[in-house]
């Protein structure tokens, strides 16, 4: 029994595995950075760099931070469930915004060069990231962050919450490799082949998202690192499992 | 208890969300045909055509095929666990030959046209997928099929051949996406922004690819959905339990 204990410390192992993912995230930043500074001509808003704007929003919002708000549950796992759960919506609340504007960038930057919108499989797939993600975003909310949900409808709606976020979240990372591959195909496609520094930077680049995507996907599909519930947790969901008909919705790991 | 009562039938849902991923992953090798056959000039090996065996291969081997082995543990859930884990192996096995075909099919195709190999980030991720595959593969023979890994040592390797499983599905998956968009920006660049039928019909592909790794990825890791332990398996597991250290290695639900 956990009562009167002093919460445990993390696991060593996903204490490593969270570290080499921040350090994963912090290079992808750096690393488009890179490519859009050295090679691109930087990122500017009222400018024909608008463009360059696209790339790094989406891989700030659609990645890292919605990466980061999948992995709060294992990170801060003996902290109060609804402190942690306002965190996780916030993160991903920001990680839209920042999206938006992501997204408002390609658009602009398309009209003011009469290039058309949405015909790539790039735009289809990375549209329907940013849509569905919005909405799994406010079911989220509806569900676990306002009353009114009862607490069998949100253990019902739980496993699907976590499936499609981390599907979304794989989407969101195959988009981004999408991007790279047209970007390349756009402006280097006559040195591309020839092994050229700024080809070989954006493929690093696309290869350091999937290694993102794996051990963000390792630590939250971990069946030992889940969270564990709390012992106030717990008992409420004892009280209510009295109160219903006895479903174990369970709550507490999420 | 199981002893002695007749095999329960499957889950409808998931006989219906098999249904469907068969389905979709005919529709997926009818649609890549229509692509290679209406707009590409079809398939032959010793041609200039050679190159579009690539295609149909991976997205039989790496997307059809590898998908259905991740189903025969949903599939099959009353057959004995040796002649499913066989069947997962066969398949896995065929994939991976159908693969090496379309990895031929595009070296060589390289080499009569004089095009550089394994530089763009399709193939790249393309490569690895593969490579990680007969890895993944191999090890798994090695642990499961073959007797002498010992019922701890599986237990413990059988959590990451799981993740490790689905993690490869869903970069096969990601590195066909590339691929689409590499050969519509070959093929078509001048064209693809105006919604010409076979960029359509390509993206439409890609949107299919996403829904079959949906569909598949639900099926697999549904928690409701696992393989139930057979009675005998069950009795099996007790006695190692007895003989070993306590351990549940949860081989009976893989």
């Amino acid at each position: 029994s956990m009562d009167g204990a002093p919460p445990p410390a993390s696991p060593a192992g996903l204490s490593a595995f969270v570290a080499v993912s921040q350090l994963l995230g912090l290079t992808l930043l750096a690393t488009t950075g890179a490519w859009l500074g050295r090679y691109r001509g930087g990122v500017a808003w009222h400018s024909p760099l608008q463009f360059n704007a696209h790339p790094l929003c989406m891989v700030l919002g659609m990645v890292f931070l919605q990466g980061d708000a999948l992995l709060v549950y294992r990170v801060f796992r003996h902290e109060a469930k609804r402190s942690t759960k306002a965190l996780h919506a916030l993160l991903h609340g920001l990680a839209l915004v920042i999206a938006l504007v992501g997204i408002i960038a390609v658009f602009e930057s398309h009209r003011a060069k009469g290039i058309p919108d949405m015909y790539s499989l790039h735009s289809w797939c990375g549209m329907a990231a940013f849509v569905l993600y919005l909405l799994q975003w406010l079911l989220g909310c509806g569900f676990f962050l306002f009353p009114g949900a009862s607490f069998s409808l949100r253990g019902r709606y739980k496993p699907q919450h976590i499936f499609f976020g981390v599907a979304l979240f794989i989407l969101s990372i195959t988009s981004c490799l999408l991007g790279i591959t047209e970007m390349l195909l756009f402006k280097i496609s006559d040195s591309y082949s020839h092994f050229v520094p700024e080809g070989v930077l954006a493929n690093t680049l696309g290869v350091m998202l999937v290694a993102f995507g794996l051990v963000v996907g390792y630590v939250v599909t971990r069946e030992e690192w889940k969270r564990p519930p709390l012992a106030e947790e717990l008992a409420l969901s004892m009280d209510f499992k009295t109160l219903t008909e006895g479903e174990s919705p369970g709550d507490g790991s999420q």
